[in-house]
C-alpha cells in the first residue's frame, strides 16, 4: 500500500521473516507473578551496534503490544523495524555508541514464549492454557536475558505504552541494574476508559465463535473476526481525534479498494477494515488477549502516595514523555509518575510534548526532534559526570514569560544568596542557566520547572532534572519544605495566581528567593505620572502595555506590603539598578528597577 | 439493579411494554432521500399536556439512537421515561404548558416501522431488505405526523445527539414549521472518530455468524454478540475519561456480580457486559445498524461556508447547547453550527456548558440547572414578545472578566452613542442589561458574547441571543463589516491578545465603541508617584496588583498611541469621571477615570 492514508505505526509486515533475531532459552524455569511457570522458556532479540569491554553501554528497548524484536533496519536491505526513525547510527539512540537490545516480550508470538508456542508438557501450543502472565513476568525474562548476556548494568531502559510500563517495572524490580528509564507515553496504571476498550477487544476475540476456548491452533480458522474488531478499537484509540480528521475527513466518502470484508463505506472504514485485516495476518488472538491483560493488571496504585511508595526503591535518572493529544495515556498519567518522583526526590526530567497525533506520537516522526532530541540528550548525560558538562552552548530562550530572560543580570547577586550545598527548586528555570551555575557550584539537588518545551530540552542537553509544567497549573507536586531553597526569579509579574504561587513556595522551600521587575521604579513613576503613559519596562523586548507576557504590575514596596498583609517573613531586600549595574541602598523602590527578596513563613 | 455503578441514561427496560404509545400509519407511502420508499408506515409516539385551541404550544421531542417514544412518565405509576429530569408538569419543558409529542423514529424497534416490521410486499420482516434510510426520512415522516395532527407549526423542535440532527433537518428542510429549534450535543456531522467507532460497531453485528446477513428474525439466535459488542464500544463513548474514573476507579478490581457471559476481570468489564446484554434484551440489531448508518451519513457539510448555506434557510430561533468534556460530539462541533448561524445573521444562543459527564450529560441530571433553565427560557421567549419582556429581574454578574461590571455608569452615555435601530455586537455582554436596553429601543439585530455561563442563561432568560465564548479565542465567526456596531465596554483591560480584539472588532463593525478604565487618572497617578504603589482601581470589587481580573493597564493616551500607531481612525473620544458622574472635557488622561471611544477602520 502506497496510499498514504494507510501509513500508520504498524511498520511491520507479515510476511517478513524475523531473520536477525536471535533467540535464547532460560536453563531454569520461570516462576510467574500470579502462580504457576514456565519451562523451556525462549526469548527472540535482536541487537544493534557492539557491547563495549566495560559492558555498560547496553540499551534495552522493551516494546508495546503489537511490537516484536525488529526495532531498526540491520542495514540499507534490511526491512524498517518499528521505531527505525529512532534508533540506528547517528540517530538519537546512537547505535554508534550504544549497545541497543529489543527482545520480544513474554507472551508474544514472534519468537519469544507465548500462547501459540509448544506447551512441552502436552507437545501442543499451549492455547488456552497459556497462564496468565504480568508486565512483572515480561520484566524478569528480559533480566534473565540481561545476565546471560554478561550484563551487570544497562545504560537504560527504553520503551512506550506498554513498554513504558516494563520501563517502570525494571526501575522498580531491579533498580541496581539500570541508569537511566526512559518512560514514554505511559502511565502508573490503565485508565478505566483504557481499559474498558480493552475489555471490549477482549470480549469480541473470546466471542468469536473461532475463538474455541483459545484451541483453534489445529483449525482451519481463528477467531479473526474478533481480533480485527480488537485491532480496529484500538486503532481508533491510539490516534488524536484531530489526527483522524486530518486523515479522513476530506475524503469521508471516499473509501479505499481495499480487499476486505469489513464495511467500507467510509474512508475510514476501509482503512479500519484494512487494519484489521493485516493485523489477523501476522499477530496470535491469544497473543492479544494475554499482552492486553497483562497490561490491564499493571498497577502501581491509584494514590498518590501509593504510586510514591513504588516508585521510592528506584535508583536511576528517569525520563519521562508524554504527548499532549494521546488519550490513551493521558498526560496527567505521566504527570502522576512525575509527582510521585519528586516526592521521593528521584531525579526526573519531564516534557509533554505537544502533538496532534496522539499516543501513537511517539512511534511517528512528526515530533521527533522533540522526544528524540530529549533521549539523545538524556543518555549522553547518564554517565556521572557532572550535570552542566554536556551542555550545548546556552541559547536565547525562545518563547518566555518573563520579558527579562536574556539579561539575567540578578543571577549573580542570587548565586551570591544561596548557601553551598542546598537543595534548590528553580521555578520557571528557562534554559537552565542559574541550575547550572549551581551545579557547576556543586549542588546537588536540582531541579526547575519550565513550561517553553525548547527550553526543557536546553536544560536536560545540560544534564538538568526538568519539569515541563504552567506554574498556574500550581505546586502541588512538591512537599512541604522539600527544598532548602526555591528561586522564583522575575516570574512572579507573569502568573496568574499570585497568591496560590506565593503560598507555594513558602510551603515547599524553608527560604524562597523572588525577584521581580519593580514598577516603582523613577523612570516608570515618571512615565505614568509625566507622560500619562503606561510604565513600559526597560527589558531588551520591549513590550508594549498590550503584548506584554507580564500582567501583574506592582512595585517593591507592593510587594512588602503583601508580604506583610499575608504574615510573611522577609529575611533580606535587595533592590538593583540593572542599568548603572549596581545595587541600590537609597529608596529601592524609587532607585531599583529589579528587586529580590528573601522571605519565608 | 440498584447498585449505582449500573445507573445509566439507559433507563428503557426491556421488559416494560409501550402501553401510553399511540400509533398512526400514513396513508401515503414514505418515498426515501437515498431511493426507494415504504409502504404501510407505522408511527408510534406518546403526548404529554394538552395542545392548545390555537394549536401553537406543541413541542416535538426526537430521540437519540437507542430512544423511543416513552420520553417521560403519563404519571406517578408510570415508568421513567428518558428524559424525566426534563420533561413533566412544571418542569423545563412544562407540560402544562406544552404539548409534547415524542415518536419513535423510522427505523426504530419500539413500533415505528423499522427493519423488525412487517415488509408488506412479504409479509415477513424487512431484515436485510430495509432501505437505507437518512435523518431527513426520519423527520419527513415527523412531519406527516404533525399534518395529522393537524399542527401547522410547531412550538419548537428539540432532541440531542443523533436527535439534535433531526432537530437541523426540521429547521432546513421545514422552515415555516417551527418557531424554536434546540439542538443539545450535536454536530453537523459525526467526526472521523466518532464514524469510525460506528464502523467497528456495525461489523461487530455484521460479522457476527448468527446474524445471517439481516434475515435471523426465523432464528432462534441472533447476532447478540455482535450486537452487545456496539452497545459496549457506544457507552465507552457515551461518556468522559473523568466520569469512567469516578465511577469504577476505586472498585477497579471488584466487579459486580452480575449474570453476564462477557468478561467480568474488572468493574468497568461487568459493567459494560452487563450493559451489553441488557441493550440485546430490547433492541434489535438491525436497526442499531440502520439508525447508526443514518447518523454516520448525516452530513451538513465540511466547510464553513457549506455549512452557512445550508443553515441559511432556516427561519426560527436556535438554542444549541454543548458539554464541555463531550468527547464524541465535541463543543467544537456546536461552535460549528453556532458559527454558521451566526455568518447568516440567524437569532442563535449557544452555551457550553461546563460537564464532567461527557455525551450523555444531556439526558443526566448533574447539568441540569444549566441546560434545563436554558431550555426552559428558550421556550418562554419564542412567542415573539419582544426580548426583555420576559425578563427575570437582572442580578449582579457572579463572575466578571471586568472589575466593573456591576455599576455600569457608561451605559447612559454608550446609548447615546448608539443610533437608533443599528444592528449591535456586544462583546463581553454580561447579563444583558445594554443589550435589553437596546431591544426595548427597538434594535432588532442584536447579539452578545459572554464568557460566563451564568450570565449566558440570564441573557436567554431575557430573551437575548447570546453566544458563550471566551475572547480570547478570537472573533473568527463573525464576518466583515456584519454589524453597524461592536461593543466592548470595559473588556479589553481583560483581555489577553489586545492587537487581534481590537483587529477583529474593527473588521466586524462599521463602528466599534470601546471603554476602559484609564488608568492616566490623577488619583492613580498619584498612587505609583507618590505612594510608590501600584495604581489600584477604584471599582467596587476591590481587586488588589495580585487578584484583579485586569491584566493590561493602559492610559486614555495609551490608547490614542496604540490607535495611531495602527492606522484606527477615531471619531470620539469620551473622558467620564464616573465617582463625580461628569463628563470630562478637560484633559481627559488625567481627569477622567472611564475612557469611552468611537473607532473604525
Amino acid at each position: 500500500m502506497t496510499d498514504d492514508i494507510f501509513d500508520s505505526s504498524d511498520s511491520v509486515r507479515s510476511a517478513r521473516e524475523l531473520k536477525y533475531a536471535q533467540t535464547m532459552t532460560l536453563d531454569e524455569p520461570l516462576t510467574l507473578e500470579l502462580g504457576g511457570c514456565l519451562r523451556d522458556v525462549r526469548v527472540a532479540y535482536e541487537t544493534y551496534g557492539r557491547l563495549n569491554e566495560a559492558r555498560d553501554n547496553a540499551v534495552l528497548i522493551v516494546h508495546a503490544i503489537s511490537g516484536d524484536s525488529h526495532v531498526a533496519r540491520h542495514g540499507p536491505s534490511d526491512d524498517p523495524g518499528w521505531w527505525d526513525i529512532l534508533v540506528g547510527p547517528g540517530k538519537c539512540v546512537d547505535t554508534d555508541e550504544f549497545f541497543v537490545i529489543s527482545p520480544n516480550i513474554l507472551g508474544g508470538c514472534r519468537g519469544t514464549t507465548g500462547p501459540n508456542s509448544i506447551n512441552p508438557d502436552t507437545s501442543r501450543p499451549y492455547g488456552r492454557d497459556f497462564p496468565t502472565i504480568t508486565i512483572g513476568d515480561m520484566v524478569e525474562l528480559q533480566r534473565r536475558m540481561i545476565d546471560q548476556l554478561g550484563i551487570e548494568k544497562l545504560h537504560a531502559v527504553m520503551g512506550g505504552s506498554m513498554g513504558g510500563h516494563q520501563v517502570l517495572c525494571w526501575a522498580t524490580k531491579y533498580p541496581d541494574r539500570l541508569r537511566g528509564a526512559v518512560a514514554l507515553a505511559t502511565s502508573p496504571r490503565l485508565t478505566s476508559q483504557a481499559l474498558a476498550f480493552d475489555v471490549v477487544g477482549r470480549n469480541a476475540i473470546q466471542h468469536d465463535p473461532y475463538f474455541n476456548d483459545g484451541q483453534y491452533y489445529d483449525s482451519d480458522a481463528g477467531p479473526d473476526v474478533g481480533l480485527a474488531i480488537a485491532r480496529m478499537i484500538g486503532h481508533i484509540t491510539y490516534v488524536s481525534r484531530e489526527a483522524m480528521h486530518k486523515k479522513f475527513e476530506q475524503t469521508r466518502l471516499e473509501p479505499r479498494e481495499v480487499p476486505t470484508a469489513f464495511e467500507k463505506k467510509f474512508s475510514v472504514g476501509s482503512y479500519l477494515g484494512y487494519q484489521g485485516d493485516k493485523f489477523v495476518e501476522r499477530f496470535d488472538a491469544n497473543s492479544y488477549i494475554a499482552l492486553s491483560l497483562a497490561m490491564d493488571l499493571f498497577d502501581l496504585g491509584d494514590s498518590d502516595d501509593c504510586l510514591a511508595e513504588k516508585l521510592a526503591v528506584s535508583k536511576c535518572r528517569w525520563l519521562i514523555v508524554s504527548f499532549s493529544s494521546d488519550w490513551l495515556f493521558p498526560p496527567e498519567q505521566s504527570r502522576q509518575l512525575v509527582d510521585a518522583l519528586i516526592a521521593k526526590d528521584k531525579p526526573v526530567s519531564y516534557c509533554n510534548v505537544h502533538s496532534n497525533c496522539g499516543h501513537d506520537a511517539f512511534l511517528l516522526p512528526d515530533e521527533l526532534d522533540s522526544y528524540g532530541e530529549l533521549i539523545r540528550a538524556f543518555l549522553s548525560n547518564l554517565d556521572g559526570s557532572a550535570p552542566g558538562d554536556a551542555a550545548t552552548p546556552s541559547r536565547p530562550q525562545p518563547r518566555s514569560t518573563s520579558i527579562f530572560h536574556m539579561e539575567r543580570l540578578d543571577y549573580d547577586r542570587i548565586m551570591e544568596l544561596i548557601p553551598p550545598g542546598v537543595s534548590v527548586l528553580d521555578l520557571g528555570c528557562g534554559n537552565g542557566e542559574l541550575l547550572s551555575r549551581l551545579s557547576e557550584r556543586g549542588h546537588e539537588r536540582l531541579i526547575g520547572l519550565e513550561i517553553d518545551e525548547k527550553c526543557v530540552l536546553s536544560c536536560v542537553r545540560r544534564g538538568l532534572n526538568v519539569v515541563h509544567a504552567d506554574l498556574n497549573d500550581g505546586l502541588a507536586a512538591f512537599g512541604d519544605g522539600q527544598f532548602d531553597l526555591v528561586v522564583l526569579s522575575r516570574t512572579l509579574q507573569a502568573v496568574n495566581d499570585v497568591e496560590g504561587i506565593v503560598q507555594g513556595i513558602l510551603r515547599i522551600g524553608n527560604r524562597c528567593v523572588v525577584s521581580f521587575p519593580n514598577f516603582g521604579y523613577q523612570k516608570l513613576r515618571d512615565m505614568l505620572y509625566k507622560q500619562g503613559r503606561a510604565p513600559s519596562s526597560t527589558g531588551v523586548l520591549h513590550h508594549q502595555w498590550y503584548n506584554s507576557p507580564n500582567i501583574r504590575f506592582f512595585t517593591l514596596a507592593d510587594f512588602e506590603d503583601f508580604c506583610r498583609e499575608k504574615g510573611v517573613k522577609i529575611h533580606k531586600r535587595i533592590g538593583l539598578d540593572t542599568e548603572a549595574a549596581v545595587e541600590v541602598h537609597d529608596d529601592p523602590n524609587r532607585n531599583a528597577d529589579i528587586a529580590i527578596f528573601v522571605i519565608s513563613k
